[in-house]
C-alpha cells in the first residue's frame, strides 16, 4: 500500500490478489463481501451472519470454520485521533482515503508517528510525494526491531533523506484547526506542525468474534491455535494476523503478524480442516523493510530476546561487499550474526545493506540455515554459488561462519569481506 | 578474467587477492614465485626446488606439506593449437595475452570452443568488444550442465546477442594464413574463419609431481583426500583444483574444481595440516554464471546423475516472477526442482533469469536446503523475507515446495508463481 500512495503501483486493484468473482470462477469459493458474522454458534455449528447492504440477518451452517479475522492497526487513545488528517494504514481503503486526502488536500508536513516497518516505508512514499516528513517514535531509534548498531544506519538514510527523526519522544496528542482538520502533533519533545499525520505503531489481533464463541487466546491476545490450525473449540481453526503461530527456533508461542506467516498457515489451515495430518513447524520470524535505497531485515533472535529463552548467544559484526572489489557494480551490507556458545546454532541474523547489495539474498541464506538447525560450523562450509557478478568465492555467510567459529572457538581469525585472514 | 578482458575489471592487478609481499607482510608467509617443485621426497619430507631464474636446484624441508598445484586448462591433440590467435583462458597471464592480442591485432571475428560457463562468459566479452562471435559445442545445447529446458533459454539469449551457436559439432582443428597465425577454426559442421579463437573445453587436475611421490588418484584423475584433506602419503595434503571433493547429498567421491570449492578446502587443510579435527562435508555442486543479462546457475543432482546415484528423481518445472506483479521491479526466471520420490528430499534446482531476477538467491536458498537434507515439504514452510521490493509473499521456493509436494503426494495443486491455487 505504500507504493500505490507514492505511485509506484499505478493502480489499487492490482493489490488485490484475487477478487470474489475469480474467487468464484477459479475456486468455486463463494465470498459474501459486505456481510459480517455477528456470532459463531460452535455447539450448533452455526453462524449468525448479518447482510450490512439489507440489514438482514440469518443462519448459515458449518462443518469448519476457519476464523480468519486478521489484525487492526492499534489506535492510542488520546486526544484528536478523529481529526480529519489523521491516518492509519491497515486496509486498502486506509490506502485510498490517505490517496484522496492527498490529492484533494495536498499537505506539505507529515509526521509518522512509529518507525517500525510501515513507518519506513510511508516515509519513503510522503518524500517521494514531496512531503516534509518527521517520524517519532518512543524507542531510541528506528526500525526497533533491529540492533541499535544496525539501526542507527537507518536513522543516517532517513535523515540524509530529509527525514527529521523524534527519537525516544511519545505521543500525547493531536490538535485540530477548530474545523476538525488535523494542524498539529503533540509529543513528549514538543509539537509538531501538519497536514497530515499516520499513526504506524503497530496492529492488534481482532479476536472478539470467536472468543465470545469460547476460543481461547494465547500470547499478545491472538487466537491460540495448535500445529494444526485448530483453537480449542472443535471444528473452529484459525490462521493469519489473528492467530497466534510458533518460533521454530525455540518452539515457544509467538504472534507476528506477517503476510508470509498468514499465507504458509492458511494452506496449512486448508489441510488440516480437510483431514490431512498438519504439523505447522512455525516461523523463524524473517522480516525486511525497505527504507528509500536500504535494505533492512532481520531473521530469528536478537541477543536480549535469546537470552531470555535461555540461550548464551554471541554476536559477530561486519561490514562486506556484495561481489568483489574487482567486478564494479557491487555494493556494501553490514551484518550481525547470532549464534548460541553452546553447540554455534544459528539464531538469527540482522542485515542492512544497499539495495543492490542483495543483502536479502544474504538474509534468507541465514533464515534457512536458522529453520533447519545449522550451526557456526555448517555456515563456514555453505556451498553456495559464486560468480563476480553475484557474490564472492568466500561469500558473506561463510564470513560470518569463520568469524562466528573463531570466537566461539578462540582460535583467532580476523577476516575481511573476501574471508581472508 | 573475462571481466577483465572486457574491460569491466580495468587493473589486472585487482584480480590478485594477494601479492608476495602481503603474503610475508600480512601473514609472516614466504611465498617463491618462479620456483617449481621438481620432486617431493615424502620419506625423507623434503621437496626438491628449481629456481627459474637462476636455474639453481636446492632442497627444502617440510613437516606436513600441502598439494595445491591446480587445474590446467585441457588442450586436444589437434591440428594448429599453437598458432598465434589460439588461446585457452586458465591463468591470468592467459587474460593478459587475449587483452593484449585483442588491442595489437584488432580481431574480428571469434570463435569459441565450447560453451560451458568459461565460453559464455567470453561470449559476453568478445561481444562487448565488438567481435562476431560464434560458439562450437559437441552438446546439443548451451551451458551442459543445465537441463534442456532450461539451457534453451541461454541458447535463445546468445542467438538474441548476436552469437552464432554451433551445437552437436565438434572442434577439428586450427587453420592458419601460412605465417603461424590463426585464420580458420575446423569442425565436423565445417570451417568457421576466425582472428580469434579461445579452448574452453575444460580443465584437468595438475596431479604429477604429487603422483609422482606416491599420491592416489581418484576420480577425474584428481588427487585423493580424506575429509582432513590428507592425501594417502604421510604428512602430504591437497586442496583446490587438483584435489577431489565429496559430494554432499550422495557422499560421493567427485571433482568439481571451483574457487568457491577451493577456498573452503584451503581452510579445511590449514586447519588439519595443524592439527584440529577436520571432517570438510564436501560440496553440494552449487555453479552460477551471468550470460548477457541472464543468470544461470545449478545446484545439486541433476535428474540423470540423481537416477544413476539410485534416488527416484521427481522434478517439477515454473516460471515465476521475482516480485508481486503491482510492484514494478521485478523480473522473470524459470526454475526446475528436483526432489527424490522416496521421502521428498531436494536433489537439486537449476534457475535461468533475467539479471534481476534474483535467481540467484533462490539458488542460494535450495543450496542451503540441499545441503542441509531438507524435503520438498520443508520447502514449503521456509520463512523468507517478504516485501514486495524484494520477494513474493508466498516466494518462488516454496511455490516449488508447494508444487513438489503436490506431485509427490497427488494431492491436486496449480499454482501460479504468487503460489495462488
Amino acid at each position: 500500500m505504500p507504493y500505490y500512495i507514492s505511485g509506484v503501483t499505478a493502480d489499487h486493484r492490482d493489490l488485490i490478489a484475487r477478487t470474489t468473482e475469480e474467487f468464484r470462477e477459479k475456486n468455486g469459493v463463494d465470498v459474501l463481501t459486505r456481510h459480517r458474522v455477528l456470532e459463531i454458534d460452535p455447539g450448533n455449528r452455526t453462524v449468525l451472519v448479518r447482510d450490512l447492504e439489507s440489514g438482514a440477518e440469518f443462519l448459515d451452517e458449518y462443518t469448519v470454520l476457519l476464523v480468519s479475522t486478521g489484525a487492526r492497526a492499534f489506535i492510542p487513545a488520546v486526544e484528536g485521533v478523529d481529526l480529519e488528517g489523521c491516518f492509519v494504514l491497515r486496509e486498502l481503503a486506509d490506502s485510498m482515503r490517505i490517496k484522496s486526502f492527498l490529492e484533494e488536500r495536498g499537505p506539505r508536513r507529515a509526521v509518522i508517528v512509529g518507525a517500525g516497518p510501515v513507518g519506513m516505508e510511508m516515509c519513503e512514499s510522503f518524500r517521494m510525494l514531496g512531503l516534509d516528513v518527521s517520524v517519532v517514535d518512543a524507542a531510541d531509534r528506528p526500525m526497533p526491531f533491529m540492533d541499535a548498531e544496525l539501526a542507527l544506519k537507518v536513522r543516517e538514510k532517513l535523515e540524509s533523506e530529509g527525514v527529521d527523526c523524534m527519537l525516544e519522544e511519545s505521543l500525547e496528542g493531536f490538535e485540530g484547526d477548530g474545523s476538525g482538520t488535523l494542524r498539529r502533533v503533540r509529543t513528549t519533545g514538543g509539537a509538531l506542525d501538519c497536514d497530515i499525520a499516520l499513526l504506524a505503531i503497530g496492529i492488534r489481533p481482532v479476536t472478539d468474534l470467536a472468543a465470545s464463541a469460547g476460543a481461547a487466546l494465547g500470547v499478545k491476545g491472538a487466537l491460540r491455535v495448535d500445529g494444526g490450525m485448530r483453537t480449542n473449540i472443535d471444528g473452529m481453526y484459525a490462521a493469519g494476523d489473528c492467530a497466534v503461530t510458533f518460533d521454530a527456533i525455540t518452539g515457544a508461542e509467538t504472534w507476528i503478524p506477517l503476510g508470509s506467516t498468514s499465507r504458509k498457515q492458511a494452506r496449512a489451515a486448508a489441510d488440516s480442516m480437510f483431514g490431512a495430518p498438519v504439523e505447522f513447524p512455525g516461523v523463524v520470524g524473517t522480516s525486511i523493510v525497505k527504507c528509500f535505497d536500504l535494505t533492512v531485515g532481520r531473521t530469528g533472535l536478537d541477543e536480549g530476546y535469546a537470552r531470555e529463552m535461555g540461550y548464551n548467544p554471541v554476536a559477530v559484526s561486519m561490514e562486506a561487499r556484495s561481489t568483489p572489489e574487482y567486478y564494479p557494480s557491487g555494493s556494501n551490507m553490514a551484518l550481525k550474526l547470532i549464534c548460541d556458545r553452546n553447540g554455534g546454532r544459528v539464531l538469527g541474523a540482522q542485515v542492512v545493506g544497499d539495495l543492490g547489495s542483495g543483502a536479502d539474498k544474504r538474509l534468507d541464506v541465514f533464515a534457512v540455515c536458522a529453520a533447519a538447525g545449522m550451526t557456526a560450523s555448517d555456515l563456514e562450509h555453505l556451498d553456495l554459488a559464486y560468480a563476480p557478478p553475484y557474490s564472492n568465492a568466500v561469500d558473506v555467510p561463510l564470513v560470518a561462519g569463520n568469524l562466528m567459529s573463531g570466537k566461539l572457538t578462540g582460535k583467532p581469525c580476523s577476516c575481511d569481506s573476501h574471508g581472508l585472514e
